[in-house]
């Protein structure tokens, strides 16, 4: 079983729904975690929670990285932080993966500055989850969106890579066989988006075990892809954008709701329907995206992480581990002779 | 008084729409048109709508683009298309501006087969509109967003190019003073986006008479903005994003309306609210978006055009020439020493 090391001072909700996530985590599994952090509050929290004290370790750390903070400088200040002694941890082979819901920039500095790439990856990526609609019972309602911003411009056998990296994280995640795999693209024909994404379409066309379904416009959510690929300057704007037009909708139906009774009463009457929307978009049941490329699988959970989120992380990183997501990343990619760089 | 040449065979509804509304267009100015086209076709249609018939000729095509046609190849088979030979009467000043809701690609590239760039300008770009929240009284419900499929990747000093041309364009047809421009971008630190897009943010903030208020992440249309540049592959990927993540919206009500009366009954409770959003984003009021960068106006109205939209888009033509944001855009773009391409 993989020991998962766990930063217990990142998220909006740290260091206590980390470690009451990490607590149900001992009593629900027998993964057993490492948690990193203020080790007096971490065991101040455990005493409160039932828990199985055996299959959790407390590592202490001197400090931490706010939500805020400009990545870069906290890394470069803040050695002893949790975020960095959990990565530390985990290069050193004291733990298997590391999750931590804290500042994602941080994170994927950490994970630069302590991990090694997997032999052959050029870049990595971060990836990030987002609702779309059920086509058949028991699909997942969730696919992967990669990269949001980890590599910010990419030539064309990065976004090759990536296509390699989510398809084998989906494949053996999400329990999909054969991810069907897109490409975030101005268009659906084949020359669409110049020079590196027409290349990247006939290169994924090719890769041999890839499930690759061609562009994909506008809409994510329709289903038709499984893990949809693109750089990260465009991957984080599409995130960002779907998450804005979200809270619009949210704006429009609450400044109606003040303004006026009918309104009030539709909403009351749609509320069973909005509802279902937020389960579907309810990151808790996930568990985090993970950052690829790495030899060490580091899993990002939300910002906003409950204890349930932090356990569904915690299990999703164990799984990644067990079924060596990293050993299939590897495989594949040994497959696809890439150019040299320019 | 400019006049405006329109395609009368682009759009979901032409020629019928586009006729009636140059006959409108007549009436309620003195704008002179030429409509581009099926002559028989379009004589019968002007018979049997009011209209004043010395303010509006008609000049003869003997084919048209399709709004599914491939557009590369459609523009080099299609030598006597409406769209072609309206660009080439505006080329031969017979015309001041051309207007048309055709097949999008097949505009831009009839624009640059027959319209010079502007001294000094690198690249073109395709504008579109989008809807956004209004601050105060009188503020256009639209903001401007450039480019979103001309130029597909650009370079630093493109950028600032766009932001110089959309804010002409802007503070002309928008009479917004000093329109705010922002840089569509993933983080609101100077340093987001990597090396083009810090580079962007630097330079715009030093041009002399650009009001830049920085990085746009996330929501467009919170208002903070009323132009926001970025390359084309990322503008066109967004655009299509926010009219996707629209018809989710949209989707999941129906799909409930048939699902539930209660949910039924909200609905039709909310629908007064619902059409005060649809009114928002009614391209028909507004007339269309430019083509901008050459010598020579293109308005490019919605595929989806009525009559409406159709007079609203020759009158912001009319004005655009009248006004002459040509000339403001080449003064401008004089002003802001342009490194040579590499």
């Amino acid at each position: 079983m993989p020991t998962i090391a766990v930063d217990a001072m990142g998220g909006d909700f740290a260091p206590d729904e980390i470690v009451h996530g990490v607590a149900r985590v001992s009593i629900e599994s027998e993964i057993p975690c490492v948690l990193v952090g203020d080790e007096r509050r971490i065991r101040d929290l455990l005493a409160r929670r039932p828990h199985r004290g055996e299959r959790i370790d407390v590592v202490h750390a001197g400090s931490a990285i706010g939500m805020e903070e400009e990545p870069k400088q906290a890394i470069r200040d803040k050695h002893d932080c949790s975020l960095v002694v959990g990565a530390e941890l985990v290069a050193a082979g004291r733990a298997d993966a590391l999750v931590s819901a804290g500042n994602t920039g941080a994170c994927v500095l950490a994970c630069a500055r302590s991990f090694r790439a997997i032999a052959g990856v050029r870049r990595t990526a971060l990836a990030s989850v987002f609702p779309r609609k059920v086509r058949y019972e028991g699909q997942d309602p969730l696919g992967l969106l990669l990269d949001v911003g980890a590599t910010i411009r990419c030539e064309s056998p990065e976004l090759v890579q990536f296509a390699i990296m989510g398809s084998a994280y989906a494949k053996r995640i999400s329990k999909v066989p054969s991810p069907r795999v897109g490409l975030l693209n101005m268009g659906s024909e084949p020359v669409k988006g110049g020079p590196v994404l027409s290349e990247t379409f006939r290169t994924l066309g090719a890769v041999p075990g890839l499930n690759f379904v061609g562009n994909i416009e506008g809409n994510l959510a329709t289903g038709k892809a499984d893990v949809i690929v693109c750089e990260g300057l465009l991957g984080n704007v599409a995130l960002k954008l779907i998450e804005g037009v979200a809270e619009v909708v949210v704006d429009i139906a609450s400044f109606a709701a003040r303004e006026s009774w009918r309104w009030r009463l539709g909403l009351a009457l749609l509320s069973s329907g909005i509802r279902q929307v937020r389960d579907l978009t309810d990151y808790s049941n996930y568990g985090g995206s993970p950052i690829l490329g790495f030899e060490k699988l580091f899993i990002k959970a939300h910002g906003r992480s409950n204890a349930k989120a932090i356990a569904n992380a915690v299990k999703v990183a164990a799984k990644a581990v067990r079924d060596d997501v990293s050993g299939e990343i590897a495989r594949m990619v040994a497959t696809v002779p890439v150019r040299r760089e320019s």
